[in-house]
């Protein structure tokens, strides 16, 4: 052993310290149990990938990405999405994989990024991604999916923003904008929650359109009821599936990802907020092409783990979540084969419970009683050795009363 | 877009598809459950620590971390295993953090490994660990988990070897070996499995040992029910807590670790099988020193979850394990307002199902509907449009019925 190594988390990165990881492990079953009521199958890839798999789409971000070389002269990366990897599998393992394949995984992804308060470069993602249909229907299902989630999780005010590429297509011959200004049209519209619309008009202006284009094109970011054959679709197989209209809204201003989604493009996040977003989602009709040579058409979700907890964290939502959990105090080594025993029976009969290993004085005990959320403790003495039964304590109410460990077992379960 | 990019997995790492991944789930959610029953709280650390962190631990295993630079300048590296990120947090929060603090973390580590048969360089931990408190019965804890989490999951044979540091130490005295000898007897000893008797004899005699102490190091080796203070404690205990005898075996030859180990050491695996370890554990009080600076005792545990996928693959366990699942196929577009409604109606039942995407032919569905996992289809065209009802096809037994909506779901709750 040589000096003390100064503990510390590499910067932009975080630990997650029970109370706050119980609350995450929440979000990320809730996340997996809607994926599986959707008949999703799990996937899961390395979290390292050769750094050419991920050069195929990122583009500017290129600089986020962990890049190395490894012991074999290979060069490296850590994954910065999961959906890169998702392409690869269905273009490497294309006679395994039945089409359409839809699949959920849920990991960390890595990015060296800028760090702000609640963004990591490290952080957690829950996709699903159906590959190999352009129906409607799998694009309702993105919709579908995140009112789900957001409602287990009992998000107040969430919305999920929905627009269409085909929107902006329309809108480019509308106002014969040409295809390298729509491209420019639509990355500041992309910019309008940073840089307002006045901004935005400035950005038109640089980008050569005329005034009248420039008027009808504020007209547009002003609409909110957009009629248009795919959101009157959609809206169709929406209410058909029991989706309430109150859950999401057509937003033509939506431009997150366009120059990447080809079709549907979601954004899911708080109503009259400036907390961001909980995830984003669209299609995306030529990733699998490149690795695949042939255009597999796509769709795809993903639920930001670590941003719905920053959020849920700061709103102060689920404080519990430990459950019934007991502790056997420990009141004296004469007493712990009797305590061991009785753990055991709460154990055997599905009862989170523990025994605390030493024999400390009871104020102690009761204070890591409170830190692991326990609701009860379990006092086994001189007494209750010699009445065969044990002391209940509800740590809450501070009262207590004694019972046999079969009526404990019983009065738990029903706690 | 470029050129196409060969889809590739990294050398040494490994996609797991979704049958497989069905199953790993299956072992990581057992292990939460049974961590969680025994009162663990959840922690996670980042996949990144500062190399130095790493260092404090690894020693002659320091050649397989991956280790690099990144973009600040910071000498930083994929975590190696899960123990000593959690040695770093018990020092980084010791204001935070109630003693005894009894973690569970599941998740990946890297080695940059020579690559072998069911072995990569990212494999998945389990891991529990007791920090705090020397007492005999947190040692037991680990035993007693080992033996639920493969209980569980049924595995047939599974033992757990147990040893202790200790013993060792008794055997110095008793042969009267010296310290640095005690050591090179312990590392000849751990390649027993490998070298067999003979070359750790050879061994042996290479650091000097007289006939004598070899003669009876020979017969320490090939005992097998050792008495021993502590090892009948520990089964008191494990008897109180109802863990069969059959389930452990006091091995004097176990040797795993036990440069690092300061008390028990485990190790589960299968009776008289070759297929190697699932996983270690043992007591050892002195890494949390290394960060900060005064000795804290803890004893913990790793399931290697990727090592008992491949064993539970390889003995072809538990096929099944996709659950009842419903396909609502496809008969046409003029039918899937219907079909939705109907597959809203399976999912708010909280029944696994999904819908069909496109009007593709049957055949082709129900291959889709194998690979999945799918138990039932529904069937919904002319027909059952005008009788208001569904048709249920079992798809084992391709046999059907008729149902109203209503009665499919009770059908499918009860299957």
């Amino acid at each position: 052993m040589s000096g003390k190594v100064e503990p510390k988390t590499l910067k932009g990165f975080k630990d997650y310290l029970p109370q706050e990881q119980r609350l995450r492990l929440k979000i990320i079953d809730t996340c997996r149990e809607v994926f599986e009521l959707y008949g999703f199958l799990p996937l899961d890839t390395p979290a390292l990938e050769y750094a050419e798999t991920l050069g195929s789409k990122i583009g500017e971000d290129e600089k986020l990405i962990y890049k190395f070389e490894d012991r074999g002269g290979r060069e490296v990366a850590l994954r910065y999405d999961l959906t890169v990897s998702l392409a690869r599998v269905v273009a490497q393992y294309q006679n395994e994989i039945k089409l359409p394949f839809r699949r959920y995984q849920i990991g960390s992804v890595w990015r060296a990024d800028n760090t702000q308060k609640g963004r990591y470069r490290e952080f957690m993602q829950a996709d699903v991604d159906i590959v190999g249909t352009d129906s409607i229907t799998a694009d309702a299902e993105a919709v579908g999916i995140y009112y789900e989630v957001f409602s287990r999780l009992k998000i107040p005010d969430f919305v999920i923003y929905i627009n269409n590429r085909e929107v902006f297509n329309e809108l480019r011959k509308e106002l014969e904008i040409s295809d390298k200004q729509i491209t420019e049209v639509i990355r500041a519209i992309d910019k309008l929650d940073k840089i307002g619309l006045d901004g935005v008009i400035e950005l038109f202006s640089k980008a050569g359109l005329s005034g009248d284009q420039i008027e009808k094109l504020k007209s547009f970011l002003n609409s909110k009821n957009v009629s248009n054959a795919y959101f009157e679709n959609l809206k169709q197989i929406l209410d058909v599936a029991g989706i309430p209209a109150s859950a999401y809204e057509f937003k033509p201003s939506l431009a997150r990802g366009l120059d990447y989604y080809t079709g549907i493009v979601l954004e899911a996040g708080i109503k009259n907020s400036d907390f961001g977003s909980f995830g984003g989602a669209g299609r995306y009709d030529d990733l699998v092409a490149q690795f695949l040579g042939k255009k597999i058409p796509a769709v795809g979700l993903s639920v930001g783990v670590d941003r719905l907890l920053a959020y849920m964290l700061e709103k102060e939502m689920f404080k519990d979540g430990a459950g019934t959990k007991v502790l056997v105090m420990n009141l004296g080594n004469e007493f712990s084969s009797r305590s061991i025993e009785v753990l055991s029976k709460l154990r055997k009969s599905g009862i989170p419970s523990e025994y605390f290993y030493d024999n400390k004085d009871l104020d102690k005990q009761f204070k890591y009683a409170e830190y692991i959320g326990a609701a009860y403790g379990i006092l086994i003495g001189e007494q209750e050795i010699k009445s065969g039964k044990v002391t209940i304590r509800d740590l809450n109410t501070r009262t207590q009363e004694e019972k046999t460990a079969e009526e404990a077992v019983e009065f738990f379960k029903k706690a």
